[in-house]
């Protein structure tokens, strides 16, 4: 599976030393700095265009390093959601041999913490970055923006691949110059078939919803979160509606009684499943139904031990999204002050077609952030039965069948 | 000039396309995004040794990529360094035709003053780089180091390039393991080349000592700032001993009466040359006396017009020794945690070494941190003469041979 | 001028200790630390409602400092404002006496320049900040946010002022629930003075307009950069119209044609006055036709002397604006996901309206940034005069009646 | 408990309104952002001392205000300081009623770990912060800093208190002018007391070792993982000796015995306990001997579900260190550029004495960051038997006293 324009990812070494030669040159005293790290290669890849054409402007260096820069950290992302998916799936080094069903291993959940995280922290440098380019002038920028026609940032194969591995649909994209997103890949064929594939593989999206739809508690025979859920909400409005009716003063009760009905049409949307499916249909929600009633449960009772580190997994989740708004925002900014209004250098209308990204309809976990419209006092929340309590302090792993009586006795002692 | 490894800077193109194909090119229709950043290259370039070995750890490529993305950045610097120290020396695209003297256009300040803040601004950023390596964990990290060896960090000849063309003198580095710094390049005997260069190349520092040297007002047979800033430091230093003197309160006296000593012994290393001369021997101080002087009359005029950018130039010069150290701090934590007192890849003795490199030796423009302790109060600084004041509201560009009295009157209109 | 609630700038010293007092203090021993800070004042301002309510919610703490450091920093961000405004109006402390018109001296420019840095770095400092509030999860705002009621960010009277000094209009507000946005402050008559005080008075905007309006070049009957600017348009559309209809392939010459008439409407949207009017009134653009030229100007001389500081303003400038969307645009992420849809405190439809604020309407100087748009080649720019290159070496100080020929004399020595 | 000067801390409400003051406001229409906030008590605290001497200087009131960001700061961290040395305490709302130990309620790290990191990003702030002071001038700063003698930022009550509370003893501290650093405050008898009490409370630094060193594992009658490890280590020294011995080249042999001699000492350090113990004496190392056999078993085996959230707690301890230090190195950078080696207002020698404080010194976890160099190969680990792995899988919670059987045979279902 090789991810990238120049990728050595997921087990073939082209382009990297052989094996034999990579063990041979060890035995001759090992590896150097500058080998390692091919910088004869990656030093050598900064081309002037300005150059080429004869007039040289010394502001494209800083243009070429900062998106060759942007491209390696983009590789790096990648790398990451790529075994993150991976672990979801339990493939992939240290995965359970011979298990029937690939589910997550739960003494899993700390790596997809850390490697989610660090995807993070990159992008939060990624986000910074972009102050680095405002250092230049659009002054100086059109000293050589005509020799780049027509490259363009568009053109990031990564960018739209790291879109559709997180799990970005076709659909919810804004057309650029009312064309599909894969026209400017045309002269790359392989480019388009590395874009494709990643639309049918399972996005992040698809495993971590399947993974939510697992959780502990949904069962309807046994705990039944989301009956005992509902029935708290219903008390919950009864109240609230009580409290409206037993107002005196007109102008509260109106108040109160608006207040009322707008919780009301709010929770209708996510106990009526044919209502919730709708939404999903107009993009304003994706998660499915199941999976938001998991992500509901593990909101509520994340101070349980096996919840810990899921609650940490969706709050990571949703700070991909935040990071990668908050970049889309930093760079539609330094777009407009670089161009103004201008046409940008693909053909596009620069600005105004990045502004119409920075919105609700490309956050890819768009559900997690509207969980807090229904969220209730803690002192409603349904109270776990003894059992629930223990089965959520006990992790379940791949590695065997379940615990037998005999570990238990063990364990108690 | 090949400034690094695999440079096209300084107008030739090797590795880039030639003009002409440049050209031909973008006739038939431009160049694209991928070709443009030459992204196969860069993105081929992660070759996990671990991999190689038949050992594959995931941390690897984040490791690669972090000191890949290191260098990209080093690079743009070292393109911004070497611009930089084209203009303090006049030459260079836009430079005066047959200028005799090699000094400043004042008129291009702005223009090394915009040069330096990009380079802060990128140092900035590696400063908060030093995080994302830290989300790979010492354990993580055990996986595949003795895959490295012997390559480490004391290779980059980029690093080691920078400091010398900032003007990082041989002597004041910390040995490394009791041997000189290029002893690690010496297999690559260009890079030694390059090395030398750098180090008998004007460096930054000399180039900024020698623009100082020449501030207008330094003419003893002028304004004589020295003259009279050494006039009334002695009337200063005067009053406090009187006020010392006069102190009824024994204890208070004598705490007084330490002070002022302590102040005149600090301006006396100031006033007398040879004692300042001792301290430069000693590397406690780095600047020339006339620089010094220099440095220090901005520093009280810097509300003259004149002054303003100069002045702002003497503060982005102290932000890089401040971003360097910052750097070096981060780099130094992040190696501690994970190596803990470890032998290094390369050899060296890490922790310690690093440690050691964090140090008042290291900061190139030190003297202008240490200028505030030689800063009298504002009514104390000696008064412009009206010529002076004049002088220091008019540019001097070399463009022309001076001012004549026709263009003056033209003005006064 | 007493500029926030509790504020003792601008002179008057109300709750601090009065002159005789502080010099009685100093001469027993001086002053220390936590009476300098007020720290009992500052630190015994944390009265959290939850624990008065009995019902103590630990997050609430955290609520509470968070907001109080927002509004430390926004009264140090008010102070430079007004210090700001002050210096273009030549008022306050250096200002040039007998000064009869009111004009920036060009000496000052410094000073602007660097307290405009300082807001910026705090205004960057904000923005960071917001991730702090973000470690508090919507469950544990859940435990007090109704003992906040009807409490809100929307009035934090300082923000407001904020607005009104940069100089955001009225007519360029979102309406919050339909209503005028002083209505919050009804029960505090002093703020809603303070308000109508900020509005009338000259908003940095409109000081930044004047100070452009007589950017030296204007002058139609002398170097008269408008006219030139716009002959030299004239030729570069002349020249693209020429190219395009020259061009074979219609396709493409189709293309071109339309890309000529997008560029002539645009810059026929600069040059007729009436049109730039029209997108005046309806906000689309902000500053006067001659602020404006003045604005161009800079932005294409910028590497004259005169012209390096005013064009380090323009970018500051920008940088205001780019902050504060940037912070509008984190602030309603973090409302996003703390609330959901839920309505906020203050009882507006929080995340709705505060989506609304994150738009250019709220851009002040939105004309900078669109600036770009109508940038030419730089071998297009008019060439400077003789007269004018002179002009733009020379200083214009308030603090004498103009240079004399004697003076001249003396400098060209 | 009241943590600071003003503080409101702990229960008592103290300067805050009575609860039935408060609970009749909220009837008569809640409370408003103002009132809420105590803007009034807050934004009336920035008294300028040069005004105050008839000598206004505009940076002071920036000086003001950064120094009472910080302090409010430093309550907030104060405040999770010491909620969460309650929460290893298990006292404070939430604990088990009637536990006779007071231990760390499992089921309670996760609220460890998010205050932690709350610490963190508040750090991560400060650390930027400073760098606001640094737009302030050294001549900006000397236009009135004589009018704060001898208030001094040694003078910090809060920043002593977090020293204390986090772990810092006394005998690591740097001698400030050879004196205790209570000195300072002996003016105000309370906040001596307020010091001596933190110094006499159990630190955080306390709590984490009694609990590192009950980590599940250690026990020696039971997987005895400490006899494990060094036997596993004995068994890697002497295949390296043996590679060593076996060795030809007699330059190489000598640099693998030499390499050998130095792990076989670092090793001996923390297997012979008394060898510990005089390490701990010098201040070389500061854990017990047992607690350093938990932080490192956690280390290695951090994989298991039960030590996920205790490897990201030893994380978040080393990051307080590391800000802890970054920030004081920011701290000393900005001193010296502010003062060069000018004495400081609290008479102390400034930048030599903050210097200082940047060590190892005052690193409190320090243990944690020198582990790594006692991290052996992962397939050196000694393997967990099946009970220890499964002992690894189950949360230990106060709230029962154990297992029963009856419950591990509905779980199992």
């Amino acid at each position: 599976m090789t991810t990238t324009p120049g990728s050595d990812a997921g087990g073939e070494i082209g382009g990297c030393l052989a094996h034999q030669e990579g063990k041979n040159m060890l035995n001759h005293g090992g590896i150097d700095y500058t080998t390692y790290l091919k910088l004869d290669q990656v030093l050598g890849a900064q081309c002037l265009q300005s150059e080429i054409h004869g007039d040289p402007a010394h502001d494209e260096h800083l243009f070429i390093i900062t998106h060759q820069a942007y491209e390696l950290w983009f590789k790096q992302i990648l790398w990451e959601v790529d075994s993150i998916r991976d672990v979801f799936n339990n493939v992939g080094k240290g995965a359970t041999l011979g298990a029937t069903v690939r589910t997550l291993d739960e003494g899993k959940t700390m790596l997809i913490l850390s490697r989610l995280n660090r995807i993070n922290q990159i992008l939060k440098l990624l986000v910074d970055q972009v102050m680095i380019l405002e250092t230049m002038t659009p002054l100086d920028f059109a000293d050589f923006r005509n020799y780049l026609a027509p490259a363009s940032g568009f053109q990031s194969l990564q960018f739209r691949l790291l879109e559709n591995k997180l799990g970005l649909k076709q659909e919810h994209r804004v057309r650029y110059n009312q064309k599909h997103y894969q026209e400017v890949f045309k002269t790359h064929p392989q480019y388009v078939q590395m874009l494709e594939d990643s639309e049918t593989e399972e996005s992040l999206m698809v495993l971590v919803q399947r993974w939510l739809e697992r959780t502990p508690g949904l069962e309807e025979d046994g705990f039944n979160f989301w009956g005992k859920f509902k029935a708290s909400v219903m008390d919950m409005l009864g109240d609230e509606l009580q409290e409206a009716d037993s107002e005196e003063d007109p102008m509260i009760k109106e108040d109160k009684m608006a207040q009322y009905k707008k919780q009301r049409d709010a929770f209708e949307s996510i106990f009526d499943e044919d209502k919730h499916n709708i939404l999903v249909a107009r993009g304003d929600r994706k998660f499915t139904h199941k999976a938001m009633q998991g992500a509901m449960m593990i909101s509520l009772y994340r101070d349980e031990p096996r919840f810990h580190q899921p609650f940490q997994v969706l709050t990571q989740l949703m700070d991909i999204d935040s990071f990668l708004t908050k970049w889309r925002y930093n760079h539609v900014t330094m777009v407009q002050r670089m161009l103004g209004s201008k046409v940008g250098t693909g053909g596009s209308s620069g600005y105004h077609y990045l502004r119409s990204t920075v919105s609700d309809r490309y956050k890819i976990f768009l559900d997690l952030f509207n969980l807090s419209t229904f969220l209730i006092p803690r002192d409603r929340i349904p109270p776990l039965t003894q059992s629930m309590h223990r089965k959520l302090s006990v992790f379940d792993r791949n590695d065997d069948s379940g615990i037998s009586l005999d570990d238990l006795r063990d364990l108690s002692n």
